[in-house]
């Protein structure tokens, strides 16, 4: 009887990863999805010369992660290939103006923006901003944003993740399917959600008020 | 001796879907995969309507499906939020018009496109089609066109599946995934080929020439 115990823990043992996933398919705390359409967060120099010095952008409305709001303000994207009008602005102002685009927007725009994390800005794509007031050339800003999840750290503990690692989240649906390296995004003064954009969500069927689980690689 | 093989029988015969999915997912006969834009397949009728009685499409390039091809000739397309301008032709002329949109432009047009497969236009949507001789008011044959793979009844059976069965896709690189209801179209005069359209091919960071292997579900 011994026997057969151990050479039920050493297969056990062997193909706990591929049961663990499975399991974590079916059960989990679930997280909210939030969907992302191009936006542009702006330094006060570029508010100043898009749209007057000093200016002060208005609050639409506000959003999942604490003290970020939709303002009413929309600019347009520039560049060598095409333009896109209407890009809504997220406040508050930042240090560093940031354009995320979708990757069609790209190929409209004929710029090369890196799959990127807010904030990794280094050698990104540049494009000109075009407000009521005047334009402003980016030389860099440009991306396109990388799917995350934005989550307390005490929640990443509960999560079983940690900062920066990248989990699979899955979608049911006439649509469904996966999408791999979406990354744990864990610090202070976070809510809770995941942030696919507008081409992740059509393409896998995504409508608001979808919920996910984390799957871990 | 015996009652470990017999464990063993059990346990593999247990695990064996999960096994084989893994297996799958690692090798099998690659398949390339087509992107597709938005596009409009018309009547003779329409073409006479748009272009000028009895006008001729005029071929731009083969596409993978034999006698299949691009036109020259766009057209504009119309919903009762808005347009999309320059959206390609397919010939040849078929019996019943029909347009292929992204989910964004079912949105942006302010209609409802189901997903089907194309010819599925049974109560599908309307739009109206804009060409430089007049428009067409159709009243339904716009669909968002649901992801799909062609090949030979022959190829299916090596491949193992059958005319309408869903298989699962997995794209691997920094915006990897999987895109499951991939459906198998096995009829004469295909050409081996996955479809999906810009939005699917964005979301998961595909690009042209691009191959992928059939995971069955």
């Amino acid at each position: 009887m011994e026997n057969y115990e151990e050479l039920l823990g050493v297969l056990l043992e062997k193909l706990a990863p591929t049961l663990q996933n499975q399991e974590v398919k079916q059960e989990g705390e679930e997280i909210p999805v939030g969907i992302s359409n191009r936006h542009a967060h702006l330094s006060q120099t570029a508010v100043d010369k898009l749209f007057g010095a000093g200016y002060q952008l208005t609050k639409l409305k506000d959003l999942s992660q604490p003290g970020q709001y939709a303002c009413k303000e929309t600019i347009i994207i520039a560049g060598p290939k095409g333009v896109i009008e209407k890009v809504r602005i997220l406040g508050p102002v930042r240090k560093q103006s940031q354009v995320e685009i979708l990757q069609s927007d790209s190929f409209k725009l004929g710029i090369k923006a890196p799959l990127r994390l807010s904030g990794d800005l280094s050698g990104s794509a540049g494009a000109t901003l075009i407000g009521p007031n005047g334009s402003v050339e980016l030389k860099e800003g440009v991306i396109v944003a990388k799917r995350h999840i934005h989550m307390l750290p005490e929640q990443a503990k509960r999560f079983g993740v940690t900062d920066g690692e990248e989990v699979t989240i899955n979608f049911a649906g006439p649509r469904g399917g996966s999408l791999n390296q979406v990354v744990i995004r864990a610090v202070e003064n976070s809510g809770l959600e995941c942030h696919i954009d507008t081409e992740e969500a059509n393409a896998l069927g995504v409508t608001p008020n979808t919920n996910i689980v984390i799957q871990k690689n």
